[in-house]
């Protein structure tokens, strides 16, 4: 059984706290794959890492266990909790991190089961107030993909917080959509779904005092330098600077609002 | 046998360096799972290092080996040694790298083995004056995950080079701690055992002009951006700013004195 | 069978797409072991990508699965192909990234098998336009590694594309050589292979106003800030300051030139 474990946090590469959690959850699940999402996150942004767990969820195999780490909270009340949303798992703090796959899964209608990680008996025997990835989310969730049932973890629970992620607005003229990731080499995502804006025959963008006419089929279908708008790997509506870093060139922040206009 | 193989070295990512001992060793031992604590350390940062593995080690299960490279004399006649402590084992150069983690093997009476790592039939065969990571370090710890006896790798020595690191100094109200490593939060961690001040009813400390009135749990009990004192998951005390940065806001640097004034 | 797979991409660690590849990899090959190479190479250099990649494979064990993603043409009739050189095989976009180990293998006679790899049934069943790194490289990479024959994932192909790197020229005092990799520790590799200068008995070194007398055998043998030359760990030769950054500190940039003055 090579249960394949994900990891997704704030911790950086620096100080060895994930290489640790990595110790204790082969002690647990010496057969464990554990595959690092980002441990870039910025310090405390519950909200992109919520973003980076639910872009690459859907690309695991079933049976997987996803634990992610992004927690102002440690050592207040605020809870762990595990689920099982459709074939996925997840290790979290209870803080609005699994906020936008468990509004996929429910909108989706799969099946959530979702736990207070209350059982002592699946952490570490001494817990710290201060690193709850190692001391509580890598042993329970090591126990999770070793075997141990969900529900043997905690007690259910049906009141996980939520946060509120930006959506897209209908307007007039079609919607306004907004940034929601930037990445690695200044690609600006959008909360708009590919799917909104199927029908339209003719698309503007507009975005910082920048249009952008229709959509490209990829980076390379357009010069270098140049502004497109293209559908990303996610199947959401992307801007972007072929060969070039869009967030850098128009300035472009997370939550900026972009006007898509749709010509029937 | 999954044996856990860890490395840390102050190579980076940026050039395939770890990358590259992990095909080595691979090649020699199939079945190690390699976890990554930190490729980020300072450049030559002999003490950095030897803090991270320090942190970290008592978490891994036993039978764990630990190669760790942060070494300005590859090349030289420095020895690469290796080490058995308590149930743990370490593939490291002889500069120091290894002694908080020798010293507190000593300190609690685990028994010890250290052998200068000679034997080249666990080299690769053709060794290198710059990257013994690859040549030496790799392959000797694979071949100890695998099943090579400690002994097998080299002749005994008794004589490792040992660095003095900062340790707190006992003064008339109390003690003088150090900051020993500031991690990706910002958050500054002292010499000064929490056991130390365990009795102390109530406790001052004092550094670069701040003051702060007594321990709080964790970071959640007290307002954003407030200075605190908390003992940190390996049970030293630790200032930090709640969701803040405390290194940058108070412009603290390792080795920084901070005065702990003990009243009974 | 623990197959080995390294990953080589210019995708950085902040937005999880190497994760999500790792992710795709054991859903397919649940038993192999992923070596992350590195993924900091600069967004879309290609020719970094390749001496990347090029350094880390000779020490990979016998049929080790190189995937190598650095990819401007993505979503472009780029081809994606797959190689078989010598004991090694690759999975990497049809723009040059291979051509150094292509054209080490072809000149030391290693057997090569090129194809396109055009046959869907190996990629996830939908491909987007902008992330063939999920979608078509790694999961045809893993096939590879499970047991998939090199032929089934495509056509046979002899015209890779070749990109031009640089190469040492020879002049009448000995060589012109060029700066082609920046290590993280700003040492300097150059494109002059050890064994062009093994006759000679005194060699000058000159680059940028700077002149270094001879080859020293490694860092530690000479004082800390020293500019010297050496041969690296690949056995090409190499600038570098002791304890220091070379590229910083004499301004050193991939490509400057490097006369090298033989003496008999």
């Amino acid at each position: 059984m090579n249960k394949i474990i994900s990891l997704t946090t704030d911790f950086g590469q620096l100080n060895g706290f994930v290489g640790v959690m990595k110790g204790v959850i082969w002690g647990i699940a010496p057969q464990a794959h554990i595959a690092d999402i980002t441990h870039d996150i910025p310090p405390q942004d519950v909200r992109l890492g919520a973003y980076a767990l639910w872009r690459v969820v859907p690309f695991f195999p079933p049976g997987s266990v996803h634990i992610a780490v992004v927690d102002p909270g440690v050592g207040t009340h605020r809870r762990p909790i595990g689920l099982q949303i459709g074939a996925q798992f997840f290790i979290v703090p209870d803080n609005g991190l699994i906020t936008p796959i468990l509004e996929d899964g429910e909108r989706s209608g799969q099946p959530t089961d979702i736990v207070h990680l209350c059982n002592p008996d699946y952490w570490l025997p001494d817990v710290s107030h201060t690193f709850h990835g190692r001391d509580i989310f890598a042993p329970t969730g090591a126990h999770l993909a070793h075997g141990v049932p969900l529900k043997a973890l905690g007690d259910p629970i049906d009141d996980p917080i939520r946060l509120d992620f930006s959506q897209p607005k209908q307007t007039s003229q079609g919607w306004e959509a907004h940034i929601t990731i930037i990445d690695v080499f200044g690609n600006l995502t959008t909360d708009l779904p590919a799917k909104a804006i199927a029908i339209a025959k003719q698309i503007t963008f507009k975005l910082g005092g920048h249009t952008i006419q229709g959509l490209v089929k990829s980076y390379g279908h357009r010069e270098t330098g140049e502004l497109i708008a293209l559908v990303d790997s996610e199947n959401y509506v992307e801007i972007s600077v072929v060969n070039g870093n869009a967030a850098k060139e128009i300035g472009a922040q997370i939550g900026d609002p972009v006007e898509v206009i749709l010509h029937e």
